[in-house]
């Protein structure tokens, strides 16, 4: 039976500055790093054999990735980056603090934005300083100019359906590095979360959430490696 | 036209020893791992679009790749990892110092092993420390247990032709990161170098040794990066 690890991303330098980021490429904090080498202490500690591992196409998740492989001393496995890992897009918000953008939009429409299921924010302006439809890593990619988390799951699932799910059907364990809302998706998709309670689920920074699949991948055991950080799990469907 | 950069990886630990690595994981120094975000800057000073990575399954020169992509903002850009660009698998040396090797075989012997084209050492010893055949990584892999340059350029060439060759000539720019010998193989094989002069052509670590290819693939430019770190280039064929 295959097992698949999530780990989120570890701590960003604009998850520091409490700044909306989705697709911005923030790079991770040393805090970030020091998450990512003890994500990858607590894969390594598992009964598992990784023999594959995804990411996005954003700096942090990819940094999360590398130095959780190094520190698992499996550096040589293969990793493949897709840019449907992604985080979500938040359209307009991105580059706002949270002060700034309750300002301008009031405290009640950013809780919608962010607790909603399929309510997008307005789009990025196009030429907006965080405007990455020039940025050379999406050249030839359709990208979204703004998210809701249901816009972020109808790319990720084709994605997991055509790229990961035959990886893990052939027996082999699986790490996907990403991030809270990319994560979510999958986990709502692989749980089957209703719409209206999988935007509370938080899967913690640097905690691998460690997922036992049956042949059909279906979860048949979940958990977070470390107990002590540990949120909420997804019930077993 | 595509362009094409070679990277040899930083200093590792067994270099600083002075020991026959090969195959051997040694990983990076903090003075390689110095090497290999400066290479990473001196790549993106360069105008050139790289698209593509390739290096090996050694710890060193992977993480070379991944410090140097990181300081050229192109984490993101496909990398692929592969045996054939391991470094020459010094056999029964690996893993002895250069005094002990000489005290054990003679300083004559051990300059023919190093410096011939196709005499390979003794073989490694089955059980021996630095036995890899249980690796998890050359898992279902017939690895080699001694090579000359010349073993070793039979296994790079018919990678480089499937995999590497083909990304070339769709025109895209590529870095390999490997390691002292596999890229000796590929320039030998490049630039029609001799069996009695390849043997002698030493490219410096961390410093990418720049080469303008023809759309068949022949070198028509070559240079270091770094022009003070430079040494001898092979001669445009």
């Amino acid at each position: 039976m295959p097992k698949l690890a999530l780990v989120r991303h570890g701590q960003s330098a604009w998850n520091l500055e409490n700044r909306f980021t989705g697709w911005w490429d923030a790079d991770l904090t040393e805090k970030g790093e020091a998450e990512a080498k003890k994500a990858g202490q607590l894969l390594k500690s598992v009964d598992a054999d990784f023999r594959a591992s995804f990411t996005s196409y954003q700096t942090r998740a990819i940094r999360t990735l590398w130095l959780a492989l190094a520190e698992m001393g499996r550096a040589w496995m293969p990793v493949e980056k897709a840019w449907q890992l992604n985080e979500r897009h938040y359209g307009g918000l991105t580059g706002l603090d949270k002060a700034e953008t309750a300002a301008k939009h009031g405290d009640e429409q950013v809780h919608v934005w962010r607790r909603s299921y399929d309510v997008p924010p307005p789009p990025l302006e196009k030429g907006s300083t965080w405007d990455l439809s020039t940025d050379p890593r999406y050249k030839g990619i359709d990208i979204p100019d703004t998210e809701s988390l249901k816009l972020t799951l109808d790319r990720v699932l084709p994605y997991w359906d055509a790229e990961i799910a035959p990886v893990l059907k052939s027996g082999k364990d699986v790490v996907i590095a990403a991030h809270g809302n990319s994560l979510r998706a999958l986990v709502k998709h692989l749980f089957s979360v209703p719409d209206d309670e999988i935007t509370s689920l938080e899967i913690p920074t640097g905690n691998p959430l460690l997922i036992d699949l049956d042949d059909n991948l279906k979860p048949v055991a979940v958990r977070y490696l470390d107990a002590d950080r540990a949120r909420d799990l997804p019930a077993l469907p």
